[in-house]
């Protein structure tokens, strides 16, 4: 199932290298301000190109097939679709007898009886991430003044800033680089969320491990928190409004939002698809073999995911929110 | 909302000072053998009394409710409840003037008007873990050779069985401690979970995050990964069945299981009532003041949240298990 | 799956012949009124013992499990329970292998492998509807000024109040009838209901054909208006807040409430367990055989489905008032 | 919401005079012969063309925007979309101050604060059912041998074949008719469905009532069962499979199929747009006024909806096969 949320409902489809890819957005609320240029600046962001990310560049405009009218959302799904126009289908031919390691090819395989389309990863690309900020575009204006950040902290172990020369190495060397990306979302009013199954952190993570790469979430003071004693993790309540004094609860208490910056950290793993060559199962060979992978990739994928992360907050709290009214 | 799953449901219920919990399990399969005597392991292990647990001690008694016909499953929803016997309500009656810190008193109130049950937490108290357990004893069986087991790594920063000495200095000092645990998933076959939004990583987190104290959620080598190589962190498959030589990724690919292991680890933080002093909000008086808890509780809940773990673990799996038949 | 409802979420658990019946009410708001004397009038209304109803009593009374706390709704689901005391299960032994005619014994023992608790029918049985009238009574209090209101127009195809010959007629005949009812709901604004897939219509439908026995449902003018021109069906709107002149659209105009009265009819089969004797398979001797039904139960069915169908038209709509607030 | 099915979930999107519609059908399995070609008998049987019918012809040629390759669905989500290229939106643009009786121009101008695409009825259209009958398409190879076959049984209240004159009538007056529809689906094995809110029944009128114009749906013997004895109403049971002697249950027992064919009856309304001037509220004069409505338009919808009712049963029925594989 590619659908996520239960009144802000977004549903992902599409290939790397087949028509295109999109989202249908249900459940947005009408009379929001929406038209086409209102999704450059998030896609932009998205957008490879800097050093450590593909080559291959897509013009990324996005169709607003339906839901809008003269620039205002109208309350019925709005359905978006980006082409795909740089392919090059050819590179990834051998990848159904030569799965890649770390990479959805073998499962894709085995799931869908053979028929998956394994261009590129098909369904399972990070190009899907596309649709996916242009849902948190609409997100992000239905949560008005709720705003959501994120920022890298990390690449490869190093703080974001003194990582190039990791960057640069690793690319030299035909290798890839994790990540590490924090995300905050300010002035959320307090009670959203509910008791256990649909905790905030419940309905977050569940989104945030959508995004391809990722390999952990924690709130607040998160895995800290296992190290630290109560005397030092609780947050005194300082003001009526539910204002605490720290913040290591990240903005939670018990699954309900408790009035202050929501936060969050996130784990991106290095890039699967990676120059130098590796040991893998070969099954038309029946035994492991040498997969040296073509096509072209980023070096470290983390350094695009920023706007999807906050894309994946904002659809999540956006849910939260008409939940909530 | 208290529903989890969409083919194996999950709803809890009850109060920590009411008459009782209990969890409504709505599409468990037929034929499955389940009398109240299958509950007894899993129960014992989640109950109180260890060092470092709280004295309140509960009979826990399951009473099969529905679902439930000569010792076998009939596919009808099985309710089971939980009666509340051992309750000292007159401990928290100043609660709902003065929140405690790290608790959900605050945003409960305030999230359902000043209605909500606050003795002992109400709804959002631990002791809705029973009706948690209960349902993971079920999910457990319907998942037939699938295994899922948890294990404490850490207890406030030391390796478990390290800890007595820490354990004992927050007892003494009216304090608490976190703790870090695993869980592994064993036998599932290929295939399960969805590209995207309803991937193994997305719907494991969503109930796990929904358990008292989560603050974080990894997957194989999980927050590690952000500072790896993809030359260190891609698994290499080594068999024609999806094994690989590393589990790297925890036993997912693309969102899809792979056939190995399924590992994560969950930081739990220290317990949020400590009988030291603090200062916060006294919305009586206006102001901060002093609060000193009174109430039995856990000096580390992470002790007893081994079972839990696993039940919310084998729940998920048996969702996507039932899912993907 | 035995649960209804986005955000008025209902779960009914139970059989005729186990330990009770029940139903989890999750996504109810806070701070209703809510104690066990307010489910009298609408449990007595569904009480077997008028003319043509079923000689088994129960005392029906609801145990509050919780969600309640000092005659208010927490927020919190809300657990109702009804223990069976009256049970007679040795009239039933027969069932699995002589199935009865217009019951769901046959596909019961089929879809859950023989599992099934056949005894008076386990989880089909109409006692469930118990459950549901305790959910009812809940959803008409979160409705509000919205009122549901039920009526018998005909019984056996006889008017309502004319219908006592036939009724006596078919009692002494050990056979049984069908009725006719009409529900009306009224106050509700302008604009609940989606297009297409969460139309009203299609929301109450569903939630209607889940009481046992019943075959048809219509709205507005209904199957009538398969005979009727648009210049006779459309209804003029005759004032600003949208009030029409007519109204067989039954209060839904493109699957959203119009601010009109919501009038549906529904057709309800006569009683399955007759006192005659019919010719049905019998799967020991593998052959029709002669089946004699024992065991207690209604000549009229439709006597008693009122009050269960305002409960079904309730809880659909709190569910959509809930959705659009 | 515009989304129906757990399993076979489909999403639809689309205005009548938008850019087009279109529909992402999630969940369809893997493997299915699925190509441009498959589409044409349906959408042809759809279209308009026929006596009564509106003369707005469009190509109708659906685009397969994802989720197929080389001929084959791939388990990744099938998104279709249908250009809208016929449009004359200038004959809409009084609707705002003067809804149309029978419409949801009112309904959606007053839930959307009249930011709804009021042109041709904007998202509500029955332009949208050309999306539906494309998933249905879909569902029908999902389903394999379950076949699902929809007659016209009257028109206007005349016999099928026996209403030319009515219908010539009708149109000669600038007026519409009703119509009678019948479907059956054939081969559904015993024990799809549910107990209570998952009943075939409710599944099946779920998404039958949001047709738009549809004002009734029974099963089987219908609302003649309410007139009925029980002694002439149950099916008696003649071979080990289940079949029936007679079928007045439809095909369903305890809201669970019986292995006999599933059998509903569905009764469509009279266009509400008809030529003949109406009286109705104007909202720009504050009262009551005539309205002329312009546009071209069907004298009788239900000569197109037997496709579409076969699209929505097939859609709630592949829904049902995948739950209960």
């Amino acid at each position: 199932m590619n659908t996520f949320g239960r009144k802000f409902r977004v549903n992902l489809f599409g290939e790397s290298h087949g028509a295109g890819v999109g989202v249908c957005v249900d459940g947005c609320p009408a009379g929001i301000d929406l038209r086409q240029p209102d999704f450059a600046a998030d896609l932009q962001r998205r957008k490879s190109g800097a050093r450590g990310t593909t080559p291959r560049i897509e013009a990324d405009a996005p169709e607003l097939l339906s839901g809008v009218f003269e620039g205002k959302t109208t309350g019925a799904p709005v359905a978006i679709i980006f082409r795909n126009e740089n392919t090059r289908s050819g590179d990834y031919a051998d990848l159904l007898s030569h799965p890649r390691p770390g990479h959805a090819d073998f499962v894709a395989a085995r799931k869908f009886g053979g028929y998956a389309d394994y261009r590129g990863g098909g369904h399972f690309s990070g190009r899907l991430t596309l649709a996916l900020v242009a849902a948190g575009v609409i997100a992000k204006k239905t949560l008005g003044g709720v705003t959501v950040t994120s920022t890298i902290l990390e690449v490869g172990g190093a703080k974001y800033g003194e990582h190039e020369a990791l960057l640069e190495e690793a690319i030299a060397g035909g290798d890839s680089l994790g990540g590490l990306l924090e995300c905050v979302a300010s002035n959320i009013p307090v009670g959203w969320g509910e008791p256990f199954f649909d905790s905030v952190e419940s309905l977050v993570s569940h989104i945030v491990f959508a995004i391809p790469g990722v390999r952990g979430v924690e709130f607040g003071s998160g895995f800290a928190a296992a190290r630290q004693k109560g005397s030092e993790h609780n947050d005194p309540i300082v003001a009526s409004c539910g204002k605490t004094g720290t913040n290591r609860a990240g903005g939670v208490n018990g699954g309900i939002s408790n009035g202050n910056d929501l936060t969050l950290r996130v784990a991106v793993k290095p890039t699967a698809s990676i120059g130098a060559p590796q040991q893998t199962f070969d099954f038309a060979k029946g035994r492991v073999d040498e997969l040296l992978i073509r096509g072209r990739h980023d070096a470290c994928i983390a350094l695009r995911v920023p706007v999807v992360l906050e894309a994946a907050v904002a659809i999540a709290l956006a849910d939260l929110m008409l939940l909530n009214s």
